[in-house]
């Protein structure tokens, strides 16, 4: 049977295939993607980012425990870009699965990097879109680290929660790092852990210097490993759907949301097109070897490809 | 006078402005870095990786010092692919090139993310360009984390040292961030701390399961704060070095170095096209309006994008 079809009549396993098929770049996606578009846009999305070793996985299955009460149903994509040569999130995929094996409203899947970082943005952002249409209630994007990777896979996120942990000065240098900017909620996890209230502290100092139009992003202390503080973070998240819905930031969050969705497959479209055109009509191990050799300048090099299939410079 | 001259010629503050220039990606870049590239390809090129707060710029200087007295002049790019939002690299580089201020054999500069990772990786590579054709002799690429982009900033090097430290199971983490297959020298730094032993055996044990071509990876514990190490993390680069250019993998990492040099630059030029046309002729407005409504989706209007500038998909 057609797969998608399924997919919108609640199968689970046409998601986790539709999921795959996304991943490995399936020369149906596109059709795909196209035909679930319609079907997607209504789920909550939420991002949760921090270090390694922060402790967003805990976070993350005592989070879902909260919104299943709450009687959401949820995914979670579990995106690992520090894994780009081995397969190591599936381990741990299996292990979180199986905990949550009974309860049929919740699925995980994890993705680590394949070949690009804007490929697994691309897979990232395809596989909510995949969730939504089948109608999960709340998707949960959790990225490893504090890089621009995380970042772009964040943009996908309505709220975005910010994990950090009392140890070693790790909030100065989370500051330094950028991220208070895409924090909308803060959560200090492991905070029996010495410094704590330190830390919170300075990360609220640091939200005073900003300037906000309308939510200033809570601070909360949390032990995930315990439960405790989860149905604050719970609370806070649903609050900040609202201000995001009333204030009209949701709206233009999704329309930012389009606008770098559509200039992605712009790209996306016209380098798959070049590389195919330049493939199927040049060699190119000459125009390497002179490069290598410094009898060609790359730059004039890749003009000359251009020129050669024609494209208009 | 022309800053190129300049440059060949060894004046530093022409080396300044043409990296500078090559950061803000100048409209006289690409003929700046076609005049420059025959004088390139002399250099040695190392790149050091490793976590952050794993002591990498305290390793630089030292090794900045150990190859002075070898007669090496020396030039370093600081990569921080974690500072996207502040320009917060720029006081640490003030300081480091004070403590190197007498010595003209020395040009440090750092560089935050501008824009896209791909940016970052493209301008740091040119960087490299321009220190190599003003004639350094060693140029470090030092970079923050383990991701992807660090990944792709490495390539750009010859001898690859990733730097760890005994703290925390960071080994272990780290082995599963794949970091093992880019590094040609493994230092351990910190190794006054304790745990030093037991990450050098795990390291070397992570590094028998590999399969090495000619080369086995050496895991030096090091103490950069006190120098102690650095002489024979310097051996070992020479020595690799030697291997490198004895074994024929000098000139095949140069070749694929070209190889994804030239697609880059020619993704590069692509897209700059692709977008000037669309914005010189088509409004995006509506169509962003259209799919942030789910009226139209993202890769339909992709293609309709470049069907209305003409690109032939």
């Amino acid at each position: 049977m057609d797969p998608v079809k399924e997919l919108l009549q609640g199968n689970r396993r046409a998601l986790a295939r539709l999921i795959s098929l996304v991943e490995n770049n399936d020369p149906l996606k596109e059709e795909i993607m196209q035909r679930l578009f319609p079907h997607t846009g209504k789920a909550y999305l939420v991002g949760v980012t921090g270090a390694p070793g922060a402790g967003k996985s805990s976070l993350v299955d005592r989070l879902l425990g909260e919104a299943r009460r709450s009687g959401f149903t949820v995914g979670v994509i579990a995106v690992d870009p520090t894994s780009p040569f081995t397969g190591g999130a599936i381990l741990g995929d299996r292990i979180r699965m199986q905990e949550h094996a009974l309860d049929r409203g919740i699925f995980i899947r994890s993705m680590g990097t394949r070949g690009s970082l804007g490929g697994l943005s691309r897979a990232a952002r395809e596989a909510v879109q995949v969730m939504d249409a089948f109608g999960k209630d709340l998707i949960i994007i959790e990225t490893v680290g504090v890089g621009q990777s995380e970042i772009d896979i964040v943009k996908t996120a309505d709220s975005t929660v910010v994990v950090l942990t009392p140890a070693g000065g790790d909030s100065v240098q989370t500051i330094k790092a950028g991220i208070m900017e895409i924090g909308d909620i803060f959560v200090i996890n492991k905070s029996d852990l010495p410094g704590s209230e330190r830390t919170v502290a300075e990360v609220n100092l640091a939200l005073d210097l900003k300037e906000e139009p309308g939510w200033r992003p809570p601070v909360l202390p949390v032990m995930a490993l315990r439960g405790e503080g989860i149905a604050e973070l719970w609370q806070k998240l649903l609050e900040h759907r609202r201000h995001l819905e009333q204030s009209g930031f949701l709206e233009s969050r999704r329309r930012e949301r389009a606008e770098s969705e559509l200039g992605e497959l712009v790209e996306f479209l016209v380098k798959s097109r070049v590389w195919q055109n330049i493939k199927t009509q040049i060699s190119l191990e000459k125009l390497i070897e002179a490069i290598a050799l410094r009898r060609r300048d790359p730059y004039g090099a890749a003009r000359e490809l251009l020129r050669q299939i024609n494209f208009p410079l």
